[in-house]
């Protein structure tokens, strides 16, 4: 029964506290603008508590990064004396989200206000491809982008790349990728070193978690604390938010929901394991069942397409999509026996063919979850769908802004 | 992307945050006294960090308490008087752990220092019982060991009742345990009317955590803080310890591994679904499988037996503990992929069985686990075996007032 005792001790007067407090501070102002638009200092201080002098200084450092700025002026009704109001600055900060996955590459970019301020995506098959070249194609979107937004007066603060894979966190190494066939690629290095953007932050996460995060932030996530987001692409993977936090796994390679056993005897999956959920319901083993040629290069459409030939009475499409949501239903059993979520939120090309497989993950649901009479887990389509990893990415670019601006350099400052 | 603004006060003044510090000192001296032994007051002053008088006021209180006693005189050194030192009383705080299983009932008794000083299990088929005489037998244990550690001076503080289903925590009730058939059964109200310990509380608690809390105290997951024990018994169950705490699902109904789909054909689970694991590898199955007869009245060694048996060479016992093997294997691949974990324990009856079924759950994981490469996840040997949950229950009882020393009312006074 070992356990570590907590001094405590009061830690006001160190000078790294102070700090933090000033962070904290500074991020719960341009928060509070953030969600509650353009306002007065005065109104802010009596809002968020802190005292005037502090919200002044605070606003100022906020102006100062390029973060807020003037807003005209408030008036606060028969009493009190108008007063200039600060908003979020429209041609200020900007995150910057990058999406390599299976059969596409994708970008992103969000202003604060969480506005998205450009938006491309380009069929591009990886799997064909090398890193290398996958790489350059991306950074040659993200330049685009830069451009576009340069223009706009937006600066990039902070890059997150999505990657259809295990991740290094530390270093930023794309780990493994089973259906790329790609292991050990410094995403982060690559990015940083190509792009260009000296003092801009460069982040890896897996594009499932990211997915998840795009709906517990501006998705149908917004309503729970605990849920799965599951996207469906050519791989399948889920983002768990557990009590309004991503939970990527105890040491941070969870979370593979793709690769848990449906069938031991079934079909070889990309990571050599078998009868893996994503070897049996991913798009591959999807398009295959319909009886539809897996074309090659990038097909951004293929799920749309099995939908309408689904709804316009293709039966092998129809029985293919029943079937895939038999499967999908049993691995959700799973996952709810272990995680006994508030939600599951189907995502990503799942989105597009939720209306054909509900039925029957709902059956396998009510047969095989051992709480379902307790604990109803509701079963949500993605408002999102294939656009949630990007959107995810530039967002938690944001996200790392709003929870320290500090991480913004005065401009004209290098880093 | 709405959060909750959080705004700062300092509650310093506020009484009842006052009642709070008090309260979380009283645990750290009796925490710090626990795990360190006797010592004086201003040795603990000294090594906490606390003020000398409040120490010697927090001391006091755990007098008053029962839960501290005077120790004889601690001598310094060369310098400085010699003290008088404190202890935790052994014939003072006293908690009880009970348990009902599918095939036996057991109670466990531990005091502060965590030393056990009652223990018994009997066998006793609860399948074949209704929870109003299952219960009746458990009290009638408990009540024995009551007595007997009366007589070594204890007095009970707290009871944990480890149950093999689900749980729900706000009103202790057991709210079903598939392999007994029983549903909502108030298990807290049971013991609390009939055990008659005024202001002793009772506590409702799945024994599958209380296992992987017994591991994390005091067993094999002492040096980890990112754990899953998995319990063998009819049913099978998993702790999930993340973090050093306990993760029962994001609503309190998860952790539900014997409830994993293995085979989706295969045979029908005591919960009514179809190839979950505890079906195809919990206890029953695997003694059909070995064709050895499942004896009714609880058989607590039917794991040694079975042991045994395969160690002697039967055949057929060494195909099912394998089968069973490869089984538990597939499913915890699963596990890890979604997880992540520094290690699996294996224990309840898996802990007896595990050396004829690790070769085949490691070549399940190699196969199957995504991360392998990069994460690798220990495979242990439970230490605590069946007695897990019941010693875990015992020890969480204690835990309780280790966190919180006011729950344990002064002598003397009722509560």
């Amino acid at each position: 029964m070992t356990r570590r005792i907590d001094s405590r001790r009061d830690e006001r007067s160190n000078p790294a506290d102070q700090r933090a407090v000033r962070r904290h501070n500074l991020s719960l102002v341009l928060r509070h603008i953030a969600e509650r638009g353009p306002r007065s200092r005065s109104t802010v201080a009596t809002e968020t508590g802190l005292n005037k002098a502090t919200v002044s200084s605070l606003v100022a450092e906020l102006i100062e990064r390029g973060l807020l700025s003037a807003a005209g002026t408030e008036y606060p009704g028969a009493v009190g004396r108008p007063a200039q109001s600060v908003r979020l600055r429209s041609d200020g900060a900007l995150g910057l989200g990058l999406e390599v996955n299976v059969d596409y590459l994708s970008v992103c970019a969000k202003d604060l206000a969480g506005r998205v301020r450009h938006r491309r995506a380009i069929a591009f098959d990886n799997r064909a491809s090398t890193p290398e070249r996958s790489f350059v194609r991306l950074l040659r979107l993200a330049r685009d982008a830069l451009r576009d937004v340069a223009a706009q007066g937006l600066v990039p603060v902070g890059t997150i790349v999505a990657v259809p894979g295990l991740v290094d966190y530390a270093s930023g190494r794309l780990l493994y990728a089973p259906n790329l066939g790609w292991t050990e690629v410094p995403v982060a290095e690559l990015v940083e070193d190509r792009l260009g953007l000296a003092g801009v932050p460069v982040r890896v996460e897996n594009e499932a978690n990211l997915g998840a995060l795009a709906e517990l932030w501006e998705g149908a996530g917004r309503a729970y604390r605990d849920f799965i987001h599951v996207s469906g692409e050519v791989g399948v993977g889920a983002g768990i938010v557990l009590g309004g936090r991503l939970f990527r796994g105890a040491r941070g390679l969870g979370g593979e929901f793709g690769h848990i056993t449906i069938y031991p005897e079934g079909p070889i999956c990309g990571c050599g394991g078998r009868g893996h959920l994503e070897a049996m319901a991913g798009q591959d083993a999807l398009m295959r069942a319909a009886g539809v040629e897996t074309s090659v290069a990038g097909e951004r459409d293929a799920s749309a397409d099995l939908a309408k030939r689904a709804r316009e009475g293709d039966r092998s499409v129809q029985v293919a999509l029943r079937d895939a949501g038999r499967l999908l239903g049993i691995g959700l059993s799973s996952l709810a026996n272990l995680f006994d979520p508030q939600a599951i939120i189907l995502g990503g090309r799942f989105a597009t063919l939720a209306p054909m497989m509900l039925e029957e993950i709902r059956a396998e649901m009510g047969e095989r979850v051992i709480a379902a009479r307790w604990s109803d887990c509701r079963m949500l389509v993605s408002e999102l769908g294939g656009e949630a990893a990007v959107r995810g990415a530039a967002s938690m670019a944001m996200e790392r802004v709003l929870d320290d601006p500090t991480t913004v350099h005065v401009a004209g400052r290098a880093s």
